[in-house]
């Protein structure tokens, strides 16, 4: 069988995810990187060639699906439409509140010159929205609850990082132990956000800031930190380096209520992982193939991860996975 | 917006689940129940009319998906690929072994005759399948083990009631909580169908039968026992009525291994319902939802739950559970 072929656009911690997954991957081929920045000055791991993103056009035929591996503040929302007018795609865009608008951009470029876009994989979005429509289509009477971490909010650390005087910080999401069993065992209460998640941040202040004032600043920035706990801890940039370099992350999706005559049911979806990248690229690699699939299907367009039957996903054919899954 | 018109084909414990799923799910109206059974004896929860099953094909132009709730042993095959020819249907087939050759039989007649049938939907196998397919294509290297119950498995309920001098019995598997709680911490061992879950059997014997000899023959019965730990346990007519007349269950799929550069992950998807046939009746209804709106595609043919996009499932429009979910 002829390998899909793929190229990796961006090279940060996700596409060093994606180059070690496509070895876990075995109907995949990886040939090449396309990096804005030098190329010379970029090591792959694996040893692949390195192109400048400005040479991107040439590799049309050479390339089945682009892995879009930018972020999704600044990078994606230029790169996404664009790259989908000349490229099957995936990406990790994980702005929820703009995914609607994101999708359209997309939609319109990856239409318009039939190519397939799969926008906003990883493990949430991703995952958790799979798991999370799935739960409340077949159990429409309940209420879904997800929980996140322990593990690092990549945006809530950048948050910090914007607070006058802080050098360099990190942000643990914590999920409240008590109120987490509670859901387990079946609560279907409404919980704030307060007594769900608590904040932990690991902060590094510059020489001689006020730490009062920037552990009061933090606490009392809206969206990120005022509706929860937050626990401040000053630390030494080399603890900050040396301690929580980590990546690790669980997360939980819960869906409790009733059936029939108010018979109760709960279901559970919990996640746990040392590497958040290489997760999140393991998942890229079965919408790539996804993508692929789809494109040779003329099905084409910008499809989320709930717009793709599940055997689409599967390097196995449908025959072998329905006698080996069902 | 116009309901779903909807049957139901064979008057059991799934039928009355569907009965009260139809309440939970508004965008349905069940239309008719139909038996083999002399319909004036057939009394329905929801006052639905009963109709002769031989009068079925009076009925195509007035059902828009029909539930097919008849057993897997001798009315499905049968049923599945007859009613296929005329309706747009959804099944519990759930004879795993069989699946490939009863998929073949149902999607003949509903290709033929341009209908969609859903097949072998339920939790195992159905929602199970899509956590073990999708979770293995997620996530490549690593092994998936599923545990089952607590709970009472007809078929090995059954297989007891076939037993010389056996005049009633329930069997409950039940995982062992020590091996499941390796494999939630992550093991990737394997195990033993004996290490995995234990068999507890209460029996009902027949005056004056033998109760050793029915103990030697249940734990000696291939397949069903003799890989198991098993306990039978001998009781009266009134306490099996009394104490086993529940429909509890709960069930697990775990999914250990790594990613990358050998980082472990671990994701387990587990339920508990107080309904077997409320559960099942309500995950038939978001599939049926599904066949429907395949049939307007002109979708044909006959499907597993792995080849539906999750989105299909739901009673919501795309944008508006994008939105929502992503």
């Amino acid at each position: 069988m002829d390998k899909i072929r793929v190229g990796i656009y961006g090279y940060g911690n996700i596409a060093k995810g994606v180059e070690k997954a496509i070895a876990r991957n075995r109907d995949f081929s990886l040939e090449a990187v396309f990096t804005r920045r030098d190329p010379s000055k970029v090591r792959t791991a694996s040893g692949v060639k390195v192109i400048p993103a400005d040479k991107v056009l040439d590799y049309t035929d050479k390339i089945d699906v682009m892995l879009l591996c930018g972020g999704s503040a600044t990078d994606l929302p230029i790169q996404g439409p664009e790259l989908a007018g000349h490229f099957n795609t995936v990406d990790t865009f994980d702005t929820h509140a703009k995914i609607p608008e994101y999708l359209d951009a997309v939609n319109k470029q990856a239409e318009l010159n039939k190519k397939v876009a799969v926008i906003s994989v990883g493990w949430d979005p991703g995952l958790f929205s799979m798991m999370k429509a799935l739960f409340a289509s077949l159990l429409p009477d309940g209420t879904s609850q997800p929980f996140w971490g322990p593990g690092v909010s990549q945006g809530h650390s950048d948050a910090l990082r914007h607070v006058k005087g802080v050098k360099g910080a990190i942000q643990y999401t914590v999920p409240i132990e008590k109120v987490m069993n509670e859901v387990r065992n079946g609560s279907t209460k409404e919980y704030t956000a307060r007594q769900k998640h608590k904040r932990v941040c690991y902060v590094v202040a510059e020489e001689g800031a006020d730490k009062n004032r920037i552990e009061k600043e933090i606490k009392e920035m809206p969206y990120y930190f005022s509706d929860y706990d937050v626990e401040v801890h000053f630390i030494s940039s080399a603890e900050l380096e040396k301690e929580h370099s980590g990546m690790a992350h669980e997360g939980h999706v819960f869906r409790n209520g009733e059936t029939g005559d108010a018979e109760n049911y709960s279901m559970e979806f919990s996640m746990r992982f040392d590497s958040n990248p290489a997760f999140t690229a393991s998942i890229m690699m079965a919408f790539a193939r996804a993508a692929f699939r789809l494109y040779k299907e003329n099905s084409f367009g910008a499809k989320t991860v709930l717009d793709i039957p599940l055997s689409y996903l599967s390097g196995k054919g449908r025959k072998e996975l329905i006698k080996e899954m069902l």
